[in-house]
């Protein structure tokens, strides 16, 4: 019933869990080359990492653009990892891409329905997360304004819902991957990060996730994650991702 | 400590009640023009009207998109009354420019960044309206990202977060307008028909939310409510509106 | 439709707008009688205090017990007020009964079955106050098991409920007063104190559920609020309570 | 750090897993043995049952109350299990005491101090669940009113909160797991039934709840779901739970 993604080497969908794992934001050429080969040594598939980033205070650091791109592809193609980056608006698509093999739409642009229109024109998969405050339902109407332009290798992402509960950043649904599963052919995958906000939590997050049937996790990894621009405290260290990967790969 | 944003003849915070009001969208020429008739009969002052419409569904009526913008500026023409619409995306800014004069950011683009920042480049008022589950914060920080630009005409808009309760479409914040006022410069006005998705709450809430302080409204009304092509269950009819804005006119 | 609730000379639900109001806590004979005259004095009929207080923490103050009860009901003899206190099980029921005029369930309780069940026996009026998560449809099913026990007379309170804002420390909805009185037909009455958590907030809330059709009010008012032992932030000054009661009285 | 919760030869929160099952009600000698023995047999360790049940409606079926606390006890006593049962009030707690081997408090009345506090006075172990809209802190101080009075003994539940998410009857926060156990030393269980309300979603739930660190769960299963009383939808047939304890025990 699933219709798994290809993207180059790499099948979402198919069975086997697919990681994509880096830094929240692309901060310089050294620290995502030395991410990515974090993410690689540990065994992960994709590498993930910010060029345009989506932030509440228009003060905070909004990314490096199109030389984020940049080396997030260089970084990929050094160490023979598949690349996924956040498009922000219509105008970037072109940029993006050019650069990177999967297109990520976050959560506070899933109902932008112009995004998702013209993504829909694109030949590279997406990856869409969940709104703050979606239902599936409507999770599932946002993958059919990308599907119903033509490009149908849509993957899903559960990355936490707003709650009451504040000790987490969001509450993870985890429900959310075998009730999608249920409703839709799209591979579902989990990010524990966004999810939990919390650094200790985020590796039984990605458990639970993998059990209860998810087709693969994002998770910030950076190589020095108390001096990350962004996200500090939901990223793990190196030592702390290789170990959850090694849990992940043996039970797997 | 308010900064009132004047549009034309109209000053929204300067402690009169401004109300927009008309259809969820614009169907026809005749329906906008009969709306715009109803709005200023009863006393209102600004005509709303969508030209293209965020729905969740990409099946559902979308707009008539600038054909839609051009009947609504038409109709505000002919019966005097300033005109808002909403913008979905930068590329429709221009073309929103010509035609209307407050353009509108809806809940599901508050977290549109790459739109509050062109936004900020215009010399037109924004009416912003509060995201699904956004905080009193970060919808000020959403503002911010317009103000940043140079505009700093923004209107702010309570509409209803999104909650447990499924009896309403939306839990109307009435709190949302003091606390706002407490925090910022910014006019706030409420719309009760989104804010519970019911027209007969629509009444009550109105007075609450000038009870509270808005410094406006946005209504829908519809010449046949049960007829309207979105929102039918929310809109007043011509008679009920008529009756609201008897009772809002003498309280004020 | 709605079925009044009479209580010694006071009727709430007939239209008048009935005020209870009083400290969180009876912290003393002093306190409570000093409250009492503010209260009477403000134009108010009803006067609230705790005696046993259902705190979060248990290392909170839990209030005087039956000593307060029997203050509350001296201050409200001598300044010729109704009292209302909470009832939080079923062995209190006799004693609250002997000295208070109306027994009130708090959110905490909207769920006891057994204590509304035993209230459903007994001739006092009961406020029934929302959950802090119940739906409009649970509120009215809690009456229920109050009146099926012959117990006819019970006043609704919306008092907020728990959502992801949290700059106020409920989300007060305005919209329960309009959709409650459509759906049963007792009175309702709204209590912005702990709607709001917020003191500069109470006065526009209170205004916007009389606006919306709220039968009475409950306010927290002390003598010198920065001392209340409990709710400090929430309470009024009575200069505050007076000048938000002599705007009602107008308005009314 | 994690103090163990032991009942006859049970131990929770020593690293094994424990299961509690059984119907949402006690319904007859019957159903209740033939429940026993399913769960007996798929390897569970004690056996669940409603007497008094809290119901929204009070024309629901209300349970056996003491015929269904011995129904449980002898089935239970047949079958070589221990049991689990709900006390509503404090009235109901030596009654139960006489049958049951744990006490449950349902999530309506984890604000229930008074009940709390008379549970604290016992020595039976406590099942503690959440409540709807319950934080992390709120449930840790609602097991500090048990322990205070010198009941160390208390077992945490989650059993997902309320959110927007309707499409689920709760939504199951699988990282209250990991956080609780950071926060206090008392086992944390979680039951998937009345988390999802699905019987589909039961199965990933409850494993996703093992990878997690649950040290037990609690699922309801019944010998004919479709003709259970009370939670049909969310029940369990014989051969799914079956199913689903032989992947728990494998994989554990």
């Amino acid at each position: 019933m699933r219709r798994p993604v290809k993207v180059g080497d790499v099948v979402v969908g198919d069975g086997a869990l697919v990681v994509m794992a880096g830094p929240c934001s692309v901060e310089s050429a050294e620290q995502i080359d030395e991410s990515a080969r974090i993410v690689k040594e540990a065994g992960a598939d994709i590498l993930r990492g910010g060029a345009f980033k989506p932030r509440t205070s228009p003060y905070s650091f909004q990314g490096l653009g199109e030389e984020g791109l940049r080396l997030l592809a260089e970084a990929g193609a050094r160490h023979g990892l598949i690349t996924v980056s956040e498009v922000m608006d219509i105008k970037t698509i072109p940029m993006a891409t050019d650069y990177i093999d999967i297109l990520q739409v976050g959560s506070r642009n899933m109902h932008n329905y112009s995004l998702l229109k013209a993504l829909g024109k694109t030949d590279k998969p997406i990856l869409l997360k969940r709104g703050h405050s979606a239902t599936y339902h409507e999770l599932l109407m946002a993958a059919e304004y990308i599907t119903m332009g033509g490009n149908e290798e849509v993957i899903l992402c559960e990355r936490g819902i707003r709650t009451f509960e504040n000790h987490t950043r969001n509450t993870l649904d985890i429900a959310a991957v075998p009730a999608l599963h249920s409703m839709a052919p799209f591979p579902v995958i989990v990010d524990p990060s966004h999810g939990t906000g919390q650094r200790s939590l985020v590796p039984p997050l990605a458990r639970a996730a993998v059990a209860a049937g998810a087709d693969g996790l994002m998770i910030e990894v950076h190589p020095d994650p108390d001096k990350a621009l962004s996200d500090a405290e939901q990223t793990l260290s190196p030592v702390d991702f290789q170990e959850l990967m090694s849990g992940l790969l043996i039970a797997g």
